[in-house]
């Protein structure tokens, strides 16, 4: 199996290859609109196929690359039934995406978003927003509800073994991965905090909207695509 | 094992962090002067103490925490004969550092600076900035020298198994690693090319110093410390 761990710096995203090297067949994880052609290129150097895009969410502080790597290499694009209409397949909790011999394990952890997903392969865990190293993902748009997303982690993420790989859609503070041990101990949002503690205290924050918001959404409804030109145009 | 891949996105810096879990002791590559609060929390939370820092050579784009930790938890600084005068140990090639059951093997890969040196550990090499993700380190100052850059790669680290997970010590493009396989055949500088091209390139380059040359290596000349207060008053 190969693992990559790519980063986009404007929007201090993560994307994750992974990929079976006896079929050639490979998924990315929360690509990046502006990385395609840094990822394409990887795919093409490594000689692998995508066959599956998968999004943690609805992101709101990036345009997803996932419409334009299928619309370049054919593979379909997987995300949450609650999120973006332009996917192939909605998933669901339980589900497994194979890719090659590769089995990702579908977890629904709702509570940054509506949407939010996590996904588990093989000892790794991709949290998307819901968990990050030492903190989480804000919960106040998006229909985001911290008493959803402190039940998402601890019910659904925290139960894992403790050796657990954490690997964010985000990190701003120079970290790549933690573990959920390590989180459950040392995440100061949770360790030792109540649901009613992580409930206010994500209430009281008082933070700015993300910048991408309004732009991002709604591409990232429609797969990061620019609308059809008829859409853009209702007086056509 | 554990390992951790950290960043400093100021200077697009990778630290290293290796620790054997039974005995608890760690090793630091490439620390950054600006995070040395956070790898210190971080060797807290895991109950790891940091018995060594090592340095893959004098660096020019960031200052070093390696005073900094070996003042606050006593790290023993490692780095290259040639390098810094300040360091406990000088390296030479075909040394074997041991930190618990951890061998980290020296191999001497001048060629970007005349100290540069690359670490091998249970096939992750460490290439500081011999050896980037698709690119290589400069060659223009600190007695950089392309000729022997070309040979230091193509004769200590292309040797190495191709499945040898590569790290540098920067990277600008969002890679987190590469391997040796993967470097010998689409490395832009150095797949396809001769010595000559690669030399003929590297001095046609027309970059700018790096912002923090003047300030940085004499300052990672004295593993990042502030010289004492009498050598900063000579009259004194």
């Amino acid at each position: 199996m190969l693992f990559r761990q790519l980063f986009d710096s404007e929007s201090s995203t993560y994307t994750y290859l992974l990929a079976d090297l006896t079929t050639r067949e490979a998924v990315l994880i929360d690509p990046v609109l502006e990385q395609v052609e840094r990822d394409t290129r990887l795919l093409e150097e490594l000689g692998l196929k995508l066959v599956v895009v998968m999004e943690t969410h609805v992101h709101a502080d990036h345009v997803t690359g996932a419409g334009q790597l299928r619309e370049r290499m054919g593979a379909r694009v997987m995300a949450s039934a609650k999120g973006a209409p332009c996917v192939d397949r909605q998933l669901k909790h339980g589900d497994v995406v194979r890719v090659g011999q590769l089995e990702l394990r579908v977890l629904e952890t709702p509570g940054h978003t509506d949407d939010s997903l996590s996904f588990l392969c093989d000892g790794r865990l991709f949290t998307g927003d819901a968990l990050l190293v030492r903190g989480t993902g804000r919960t106040d748009f998006q229909n985001g509800d911290p008493g959803q997303l402190y039940d998402s982690i601890t019910r659904e993420l925290f139960v894992l073994p403790d050796a657990t790989e954490v690997f964010p859609a985000h990190d701003y503070a120079g970290f790549t991965s933690s573990s959920v041990g390590e989180e459950k101990r040392h995440n100061p949002r949770l360790a030792g905090r109540t649901r009613d503690d992580f409930v206010h205290f994500m209430k009281s924050r008082q933070i700015p909207p993300p910048r991408k918001l309004d732009v991002a959404v709604p591409a990232n409804r429609a797969c990061g695509l620019t609308a059809p030109a008829d859409s853009q145009s209702p007086s056509a």
